[in-house]
């Protein structure tokens, strides 16, 4: 028995073209230990969006092929290229996460038939999608699709982080951008573990946001006064560690400066090399493509690295692990609930004006996939 | 018994005036475990301009003064007090480290009355310097002053790098920029120890410099094929550690970038994330003040941070830093020798022209100041 099936793929070609279509790809039955689900929602998240469009000039988006098999294409400038060249020619899946439908499984899972289950695992954005039951959370019969649709990616990683601010002995957090459905999720795993956390926002809207979900420390990077308020913040809470989602651009700086310029009240004399508090920033993200420029007023006792989900699940303690998976399915509708803004199928992602406005990444307005 | 002395000192006010002159001190007698050492050589090293200099406009250097009690002024632009509000109005004393002949000693320490000594503790540049015999190194009696100045701050940072790649498990070092007298150092140390180490110049002479002293791996960053050499040699070496002193631009980044590329090669699919191999590059210096440009081609398994040797030494098992410092006695005149272009006093030290060299950083171009 094999399932009929449609799903997107992403290419890009040497000679500098994108490509995304739906891709008719018949799916198996499912084996020992494998459930077949109907997938019914998928979130579009900015690493998702990475791998769909790469370093494709968004301006230059053009529909193609047919009604019934539609194409969207793009040019990709010479220089983007380089950064890509491990997957040109390749048909790449697209979309890490999603929830849908058991229609069939494996004989050791018959009993799963009619449940619904949340998923990881890459290649979500298709019809349908065979799966190994570890890369599954069942749900509860009371949840809906779009409930299960991203428990993994935003819950893990706000738990992450407050996992790695334990590790490292840091006290309290700064988060940027921090309205996203990651940052609401931080807002109330920090409220309720008694965590400081500095949120950084972007307008007085979504500062709004989140003081009505408990936020303490919301500061705004469009304000005039924002290294000021930056600053007292960090000074309120003893911050020394912080996530960038930005990455382009001074954030990161500004973030590590006013961490800095903490540290130096404490100081009895001055000291050319700066502090010797330890100050980290981690990168988890590239909503700024851009360079990051580091204005390095911070002395030498700085950090600054790359932080992915991935890496982290592979490098924590698995009792550590276990602890955060339960604790997302117990809230899943409470603190790890995900908020979209609009739904879209397979076919409406490759109109150039729907995929220009998914693609925008701005925070509070979030893309569900519904195939 | 005090002495009579001269000792150069660095002011920067409130409005925004750099003031450097030399200040009448007399230095107190020498107690138990004391030696008042008159300082025969002191090297001009990047970080003691630091705080020399700050943030002055070297573009308005001035004299002033007298013959007898000269004065060198500069203005502070208003965007660069930030960084030194906390050392406003306070008279400074500078040179990190320096050599001299003892001249009087604590009643347990007479037996090296006229001894030459190697010091480290800043306030250098003055003719006359009381300190604790545990920042000194009791120099051979054919040690001149100059070959004993510089024992302490290139010599143990040379080998902190050595000491950092082992503790963190690289097996090869990147240096920028490597024809300093500390990066001829590291050539030295890392050929007898036997470690790979590629050396990043600015141009062939420095090239020619280095391979004279046994350096294999030697790329100039002002060649049109910069990037490819880089990348040939991070690739023969396998390095994923480096040290960067250059800080502002594009260096770490390029170093970054390059360490990707050849992860990548490795890599049997593509991952959108980069490569899972660990990239660290520490900034150690600032001979570029500008800001870090990070163009963020290289993944999420990587890390950026401060290195200073003083933070260094204190947090690195004490029976290592001894064996580091017995083999900077050992080799003082073979691995750890410096070599100083030109030699001034410290009245020549406050003359505009004389001031712009110094300060001009040129690798190659290397100052001893004689007080």
């Amino acid at each position: 028995m094999t399932q009929d099936n449609l799903e997107l793929r992403s290419t890009i070609t040497a000679d500098g073209m994108l490509r995304i279509n739906l891709e008719s790809v018949p799916v198996a039955a499912p084996g020992k230990g494998q459930l077949l689900v109907r997938v019914e929602a998928a979130p579009i998240n900015p690493s998702d969006l990475g791998l769909m469009f790469g370093p494709a000039d968004m301006t230059s988006l053009k529909p193609g092929g047919t009604i019934a098999a539609p194409v969207l294409t793009a040019s990709v400038p010479e220089r983007g290229l380089a950064a890509v060249r491990a997957r040109l020619g390749q048909s790449m899946k697209v979309g890490n996460e999603g929830a849908g439908t058991v229609i069939a499984a494996g004989p050791d899972l018959q009993h799963l038939i009619g449940k619904r289950v949340a998923m990881i695992g890459g290649g979500m954005y298709t019809q349908y999608r065979l799966i190994e039951i570890a890369s599954c959370i069942v749900l509860p019969d009371s949840a809906s699709a779009a409930e299960g649709a991203a428990l993994f990616v935003n819950p893990l990683t706000a738990l992450g982080f407050v996992e790695t601010m334990r590790a490292e002995g840091h006290k309290a957090i700064v988060h940027a951008p921090a309205a996203s459905n990651l940052g609401q999720m931080l807002v109330k795993i920090c409220e309720a573990d008694g965590i400081d956390l500095v949120n950084i926002v972007r307008n007085q809207q979504q500062a709004e946001l989140l003081r009505g979900l408990g936020a303490r420390h919301v500061v705004d990077s469009s304000s005039e006064d924002f290294p000021q308020q930056l600053e007292q913040a960090i000074a309120a809470t003893g911050a020394t560690l912080a996530f960038d989602a930005i990455g382009g651009g001074e954030m990161t700086s500004m973030i590590l400066n006013a961490m800095e310029a903490v540290a130096a009240r404490d100081m009895d004399q001055y000291d050319r090399y700066g502090s010797t508090t330890m100050k980290q920033v981690y990168i988890y993200g590239g909503l700024d493509t851009g360079p990051t420029i580091l204005k390095r007023g911070f002395g030498f006792s700085w950090s600054i690295g790359g932080w992915l989900l991935f890496h982290f699940l592979n490098r924590t303690d698995p009792a550590i692990v276990a602890r955060m998976h339960e604790r997302v399915a117990a809230e899943m509708t409470t603190t790890f609930t995900s908020h979209y803004t609009a739904r879209i199928n397979l076919t409406q992602a490759l109109q150039p004006d729907i995929a220009l406005a998914y693609n925008a990444k701005a925070t509070g307005a979030k893309y569900l996939l519904v195939p």
